[in-house]
C-alpha cells in the first residue's frame, strides 16, 4: 500500500495556502482525509530551520549553506513525516517541495539545477511527488497580494528579475513533464480558480478510490 | 599566496581546545598570526546552525538531515570566513573540521563514508586541510574528562560503543593518510602532549616562512 504524494508551488501571493486548504476540504468531503504540511518545515526540527531560513542574519547567507538548509529540513520533513504517512497509504499534501528549491534557489539565486538535483538524489533516492500544481500568476500581481497580506520576509524582500526567474523555473519544470505537473492559472479570482481546480480533484480522487 | 589549513581533531575531553590555545600562542610568538576558529560554527549563521545540531528537540533529529545541517554550516563557514582567509595568505586553525562529520555522523551514526564524500565534494570541491592533528585518548579517560567539564551535550550523551566507533573513525583515517595526519597521544599531561606538538609547530613554521 502506498498513498498519494501531491505539492502545491508557485511564487508569493499566487493563492497556494488559501486553494490547498480548499483543495483538501473537497478530499474530505469526498471520504479522503489528507495529511496537510509545508515546506521548508512540517515537523518541530525543519520549522526551526525554516525560521533560520527566513530570518534576517548579521552576515549575508551563502547560497550553498542556504540550499544545504532546505535539503536539512526536507530530510528530516521526508523520513519522520510523509514516507511514513506514504507507506501508510496517505494522501500527502505539502504547501511547496523540492520543486520551490530549483525555483527558488536555482532561478532565483543561481545555482546550477544539476548542483541541486545531486543534492536531490542524495536525499530523497527516487521519491518524487506523483503531482505537482503550479500556480501561477504575473509577478505585479502576486507581489501586491503577499505585500498587502504582511512584511516580507528575507526572500520577499528581493528584486523583480529574482521573481521572474523562479516563475521562468516553475513553469520550465512544469512544461517539460505534463504528466506529473498541472499548471494553475491563478491571476483570476478565487471562484475561477475553483474551477480550473475542480478536474484535478476530480483525478485525485479517481486515482485514489482506484 | 595561500595560507596553511590546519584542523585539530578528537574526541570529548582529549585536549583539543587547550592545545589549540597553546599551539597558536606557540606560533604568535614566532611571528605567524594565525585566525583561530571552530566547526560546527565560527560564523554568526553557523552558530546558530551549531546551537540547532547540539541541543535537545521534541523529536529525533534524522541523521540526513543532521548530516546536512553539518554540511549548512561548512558551507556558510567556508566560504565566508575560511577560504578568504587563506586566500589572504593566512595559517587557519580550526577546532574540528570534515574529519569529525566521518567520525561522529559516519562512525558514530553509521552513515557510509560514500555518502559523506559525495557531501564533502558537493560542499568543499578540492578543499581539504593541509594538516589534521587528530588528539587521541581512551574513551574512559575523554569521557571523564568530559563530564568533570560541563553538562553533557546531545552527542556527549551518547552510548560507549559511539565513541568507540568515533576512535577508530578518527584512527583509520589518519593511518590512511601519513602526509596529512598526525596522531597525538593525548593521554598524558599537558606537558607530555606538548613536546608531542613541539615538532608539528617546527612543521608549521619552517612551511610558513617556506
Amino acid at each position: 500500500m502506498s498513498g498519494m504524494f501531491i505539492t502545491f508551488e508557485g511564487p508569493e501571493g499566487a493563492g497556494k495556502s488559501t486553494n490547498l486548504r480548499l483543495f483538501a476540504e473537497a478530499l474530505r468531503k469526498a471520504g479522503c482525509e489528507p495529511l496537510l504540511t509545508r515546506e521548508p518545515g512540517g515537523t518541530p526540527i525543519a520549522e526551526q530551520i525554516r525560521a533560520l531560513l527566513l530570518s534576517e542574519h548579521d552576515e549575508v547567507m551563502d547560497a550553498d549553506a542556504e540550499l544545504l538548509l532546505v535539503f536539512a529540513a526536507r530530510a528530516q520533513h521526508l523520513n519522520s513525516l510523509i514516507r511514513p504517512a506514504l507507506a501508510a497509504g496517505k494522501v500527502v499534501i505539502s504547501d511547496r517541495f523540492t520543486d520551490a528549491t530549483y525555483a527558488y534557489q536555482g532561478g532565483g539565486r543561481g545555482i546550477p539545477d544539476s548542483r541541486i538535483a545531486e543534492l536531490e538524489n542524495w536525499v530523497q533516492g527516487s521519491l518524487r511527488p506523483d503531482l505537482t500544481l503550479v500556480f501561477d500568476v504575473p509577478i505585479d500581481v502576486g507581489m501586491a497580494r503577499a505585500r498587502a497580506r504582511s512584511e516580507l520576509d528575507r526572500f520577499e524582500q528581493e528584486q523583480q528579475s529574482f521573481f521572474e526567474a523562479v516563475r521562468t523555473s516553475y513553469l520550465r519544470r512544469a512544461a517539460a513533464d505534463p504528466q506529473r505537473y498541472r499548471i494553475i492559472d491563478a491571476s483570476g479570482s478565487l471562484e475561477q480558480v475553483g474551477a480550473a481546480l475542480q478536474p484535478v480533484i476530480d483525478e485525485v480522487l479517481e486515482r485514489w478510490h482506484g
